[in-house]
């Protein structure tokens, strides 16, 4: 007979989930099927956590001695959707109304803001710094030590990358200013600044600082024009998007007219 | 004590799956631990679904009224394989011999002919139609609104993108033509068409319409030739590939000759 | 009533996890929530396998008859940490201590040695001889018959290719020799083989073989310089790396020194 990480003395089982007796969860919260909540989970009023998800995931010095280990803090805001498969580390603090699509990974000490969301399959490798409404598409990798400002967008398998002499330790994240997007499949070189407003395109591999509202395309990346310069197929110019947005998305900004 | 989004009343337990008492599930079916059958889900004979997945999921709409939720027909064809960790909106139709990899994801309102397959943390992002004998390989993006048509072959990391001007919410799909190939990590803009037979470099990156049989390579992609040029190692003409497989995959003018 | 993989005459249920009668896990191995273990397994001292697990996994051929179904021999050596979510396929042998993130799938006939660790999301095909102190990155894609030798780094989002005339049957997988690194999102084409300490950028499309020490970006790739030309931001030559490392990290010359 093995060895169990979750003994009856600490945990219980409900509805299907595996629940730590250290967690706090509201009443009005779904929990899904074989979702584990471990110690010192707070989940806040109204989330949905699907099934077979993670929520308070230990750090690796957890496996040195399991039954000694602390579990920091993991913060689940108000009206949040974490769809099933997911996983949230310990030490994760995240605002209001985040959703989540599937199997999403959000390692340790990692700070999100309010109304963010996060696609599925999509990896943040913890020490991160995120605003509020932020929008990471699927399959996004966010390497630690990265900040991201509001307004933020990044697409489909873009990466943050963080080590300049790869394998050598210092780590220097990226810093995705607000309004910017980074479309999908650019990769961003460690220690970069993507300024406000500007946009990479898809494919680009960005090797230096992007000034503010400028586009950058390619491999490597060069700087092309100013998104003012861009033009829609009506031939009406369209950024930086935030003037130009017309259907609602939720920005405080922006009035709900439906 | 928080709440169960499968409560006892519509759902049981069997052989250690949590399955709606709306499900129909064909007898001589395989269903794996842990997974989870949403209501109105049709899985018909002889099909293999692994262990962790969910079939049925419910869209976005779902999290408003949890309780009120029409959960739209999920069809699953004879003899199809779904491997573990999958999951499968609502309202989507999968033909007969669907074969997955493992954590797939398929969302809503999308249509899959007969006989094809999907591999390892393909991500399906709905409203798609998929003719018969495609193969999508491992992590695989299709965004919404794209058109597959029969035959057609995606190789790994592969996103077919569909906003022309993100993150505004008008979408474009991406049209694939029968028997064209696009390998490994390429990108395809926007509202593209990919030519019958044409073939999508590795790591291309496609910025214009592909017409028929032709090769298009590198970043920003360039029409470089016809397939018809290519040649493999013994200077043999290899492409349109329909006129040159040898070996038996399953194809309908082939004969099975072992 | 459908048909369930797991009969109770050759299954059973130990603290929440699935194991088959024919399965070897030493007594001081934990095993995770929902975890599943497939006839044939051994798992030895001091491993941590998460929840939600799938060890020895059958390959294609079970689908056929499942219950005539010959599980190869699975091993997962001493003091390994195997992270949620996870799938080893029947028939891979895993040296000691390895270390695995969330959700890898690792697929049948493969051989890793001892001290190597593989990030969440990756995929490794089968048919593979990886050697030790081999580190691959979160979501790397290794296609069958990859070589990949001691001291490799692979990072994420890279692709090692396998098919030189998809959808043509012939496979030849890429080698790569030992110390070299293939950066973020590179893509390596089929049968290839990258030289000792190598350097391959992020975003390179790899064409042609690479000679030992070299340095190729781009796409198409350019061999660039030699890894001896590269200096830090302090001017200081750093590489090849094994010469410059400075932090500890668990390499058989390094000293531990905390």
């Amino acid at each position: 007979m093995f060895l169990s990480p979750f003994p009856e003395k600490n945990y219980c089982r409900q509805n299907g989930a595996l629940v730590s007796l250290q967690a706090k969860i509201a009443s009005n919260a779904y929990i899904g099927e074989g979702t584990i909540i471990y110690p010192n989970v707070n989940i806040a009023d109204g989330c949905h956590i699907g099934s077979h998800c993670i929520i308070g995931e230990p750090s690796a010095s957890y496996y040195e001695r399991p039954s000694d280990y602390e579990f920091k803090e993991t913060f689940i805001g108000n009206g949040s959707i974490i769809r099933s498969h997911s996983i949230i580390y310990a030490g994760v603090e995240i605002g209001d109304n985040f959703q989540s699509g599937h199997r999403i990974t959000i390692r340790e000490l990692s700070k999100i803001g309010k109304d963010c969301s996060v696609g599925t399959l999509s990896d943040l490798q913890g020490k991160l710094v995120i605003g509020n409404h932020v929008r990471l598409h699927s399959n996004v990798h966010i390497g630690q030590m990265s900040i991201i400002d509001d307004y933020v967008w990044i697409y489909p398998y873009v990466v943050l990358t963080n080590a300049p002499y790869p394998p050598m330790g210092e780590l220097k994240g990226v810093t995705v200013k607000q309004f910017a997007q980074v479309c999908t499949s650019a990769v961003i070189l460690p220690g970069l600044t993507i300024g406000e407003n500007a946009l990479i395109g898809a494919g680009a591999v960005v090797t230096k600082d992007v000034l503010s509202e400028r586009v950058v395309l390619g491999n490597p990346g060069k700087d092309i024009c100013s998104v003012r310069d861009l033009r829609n197929e009506k031939g009406k110019q369209i950024y930086p998007w935030k003037d130009f947005l017309s259907v609602y998305r939720g920005y405080p900004w922006q009035k709900e007219e439906n």
